[in-house]
């Protein structure tokens, strides 16, 4: 395959999306110009998929680039800002044009929904590595971090965690389901909604916020360990969807797959008492809903309590390299 | 390697380099996030190195850690843009100490000279490949960009093109030279130094610029393309180092180099015949010098002359290709 070639990919990614008013300079020159409002931060995140480390081999061309952009999006609505641009950094040992027209096709149509403007990239000859980063922007000040949890603040999660951890397993051939149980569980892996607008709506209630791609018990980790606190959760008020109840249908069962399946990309986040029905109010508008599953407390740690309020004693890993 | 040793290597790139105000969270979030002054816009560029491809393999770590800051730097630098913040997204097949050392000493050195600050980064397991954003400050409408150059414009290139060509020739073991001259030119293309000083001093004065990573008539012609118009290239007026004219001791031995060589991220930009002085002042002040290389003309395509006054026949992919 020539450089020619490359180029023409190049110029198939440029020619589709949404053109947004701040984008002086977009794709074609050796940077792209962009105008950030006064009085907005900019916030920046970088993820990069590999094939077999990130999604299963075998996951559809559409998929890919949907979950490219996803990642990033769910990063920016962990921080509450409203997503603007993207750059994609493509390495690829060939011009596959039906392979490349799916990842387009799933990258643009969640682009134009969250109106991302693809603003620049570089396409290589070499292995399959797919880097996008994001640009989102929110006002100064205002952006949802991991280091404000308190004592006593609430602990909230959107949709239901775990989903993505048993689709990875359906995808391995590691067990089955019925039809509409694997294509939603399937869907829950391959095209995560990233869960900007509750990123939106917790600006000045949530006090600390992160998205799950890790495993709930691995991040809510991240936003004690930088607030320097701790936390009980309640497993019993743990949310599931009903395809992960059929599958698995005791209590105990559960847990592992709510607490460190990871890539859900579902959000996590912390709420002052006083914000409660503030929270609660911004959480009954979203179509995800969000659920309280414990309380943030002084003493460092994760403390997991059964349904007979009796603590659950876990190894020095837990579930953080759970899937 | 499990995650948590990829873990520490992201830590291990976040403890070092410079610490810039204009960034109000660094690493160790969902996202940094940046505050842009008012009446700045943001220049980004995104570019990725695979070995054997971008760089030969068997490169010094520290080179490819140099090489992959310095060609988002060189983009920067033909935008006129400030350097500031740089994401990391790498992908390596294991946590070998010794290399991630030797990359992370030669991309902070380059970055502590351009006061860029690391905001954010991917460390992911899988084939190796680097990606790296750099973001950029340049006052609103003062970028310099590929289409702005017009009939009678002057056409300047910066240090001396086809080195970096005749560098890679001898790391293949295709050619031998002085260890003098070998030195030099592996340092040509291993490590690359971006025009940054003279982007920022050709605002207001270039009418426009691009860096010449894919050799110099293929980054003119990119110019050409964009504002419309074609050029001449007096092939006598072609800039070279002392260790390319040892090295090619005839004149149209040296051409290709030149013209096709690539990987020499200096600037090539134009210059309106009123502004002559102006940028031959500003030109004077950098340790890198300029020459002026031809001029614009209202006729598309580039033509190239020789020495004599004749007109150099060239195959319809020119020097494109070369290298």
């Amino acid at each position: 395959m020539s450089l020619s070639e490359f180029n023409l990919i190049e110029r198939y990614f440029t020619t589709r999306g949404v053109r947004r008013a701040d984008v002086a300079l977009g794709v074609g020159d050796d940077c792209a110009l962009l105008r950030v409002p006064e009085g907005m931060e900019l916030a920046v995140s970088i993820d990069t998929l590999v094939e077999g480390h990130h999604y299963p081999l075998g996951t559809a061309a559409a998929a890919v680039g949907h979950k490219a952009l996803a990642v990033g999006l769910s990063d920016l609505a962990a921080m509450g800002a409203e997503p603007a641009w993207a750059t994609l950094a493509l390495s690829l040992p060939e011009a596959d044009e039906v392979w490349l027209q799916g990842f387009a096709d799933g990258l643009f149509a969640l682009a134009e929904r969250f109106r991302v403007q693809l603003v620049g990239g570089d396409t290589v000859r070499g292995p399959r590595v797919i880097s996008l980063q994001l640009h989102g922007l929110v006002p100064q000040g205002a952006a949802l971090r991991r280091d404000g949890a308190r004592d006593g603040d609430l602990i909230y999660v959107t949709g239901t965690p775990g989903d993505a951890g048993l689709g990875l397993e359906l995808a391995l051939g590691q067990r089955g389901a019925s039809a509409v149980d694997a294509d939603y569980l399937r869907a829950r892996l391959d095209r995560p909604e990233p869960r900007v607008a509750a990123g939106l709506q917790l600006r000045g209630i949530a006090s600390a916020a992160i998205d799950i791609s890790d495993g709930l018990a691995a991040d809510l980790g991240h936003i004690l360990a930088r607030s320097g606190v701790g936390a009980r959760l309640e497993l019993a008020q743990l949310p599931y969807s009903a395809a992960l109840q059929r599958l698995l249908p005791e209590a105990a069962e559960r847990w592992p797959y709510a607490l460190g399946g990871g890539d859900d990309y579902e959000l996590c986040f912390t709420v002052p008492p006083a914000r409660r029905a503030a929270a609660e109010q911004a959480c009954a508008a979203l179509d995800c809903g969000c659920r309280c599953i414990g309380r943030i407390e002084a003493k460092s740690g994760l403390r997991l309590y059964r349904p007979d309020g009796t603590l659950l004693e876990r190894s020095p890993h837990g579930f953080d390299h759970f899937g």
